[in-house]
């Protein structure tokens, strides 16, 4: 298991204790994590604050020259909001937990020159599918449903 | 003046006295004004509360009927992140006060459905170009340059 997928997956079931919505994310740079952070809809009453957001924000102001050397890991595929954070900051790389219980713009992503990679890992499908079995609505509220 | 870009303009104007960048913005439904916003880069050090950010946090956890009756108004051309966060919640009216100092993916927005006008407002257009000639290195860091 890559550690930096884990540290994402170990944020999403820290947020899913919490009661919040199973997902994870961490920024990386030159192999340190410089930000981790997960789903604050239930927690934080936040709109805003996706998994990836709450990392980036987390990580705090950072140059262009960070974010170019950074690659933004993700339990679960960026939606819109996620992916346009990553587009803005020109986030070279992203790495994707699992897109089978949502997906969000990967092509469009894809070309805007961003390398994405779906790893389709087990344990982030399953935080997910238990989720959303038990919580749909919430689930829906959070993709804008 | 359109009363709701008037009241993105006196969040952007909040901004700017209160030391940050100055872009404001505000989600109406049904004619109120259901949350205000300003760009909080300098103020909370955060790289995700652009003003439309703001906005949406600030009107807090909404339904998808909430969103789908929604204009977000926007001194400031919407960036990737924010365009996307508009995007995520089917937000179908933008209505932004210029795009001169700075222009987001309105093609692609417009290519998704939503309804994008452009009121090239001069205080709006002279809110940015004071500040971008005082603080480049700050409004670079603001669009990922």
């Amino acid at each position: 298991m890559d550690p930096f997928l884990q540290a994402a997956i170990d944020q999403a079931i820290l947020g899913r204790d919490e009661g919040g919505i199973p997902i994870g994310s961490v920024l990386v740079i030159a192999d340190q994590i410089v930000g981790r952070g997960h789903n604050r809809r239930v927690q934080n009453g936040s709109p805003v604050l996706h998994a990836e957001m709450d990392a980036l924000e987390n990580a705090g102001r950072l140059t262009a020259a960070d974010y170019a050397a950074a690659t933004l890991y993700s339990t679960l595929s960026p939606c819109d909001m996620c992916s346009g954070a990553a587009l803005l900051y020109k986030i070279p790389r992203i790495v994707v937990g699992e897109n089978q219980t949502f997906s969000g713009p990967e092509e469009y992503v894809r070309s805007r020159g961003v390398s994405l990679e779906v790893v389709s890992d087990p344990t982030c499908i399953e935080l997910m599918r238990a989720f959303i079995d038990q919580h749909a609505e919430l689930w829906n509220e959070d993709i804008g449903i």
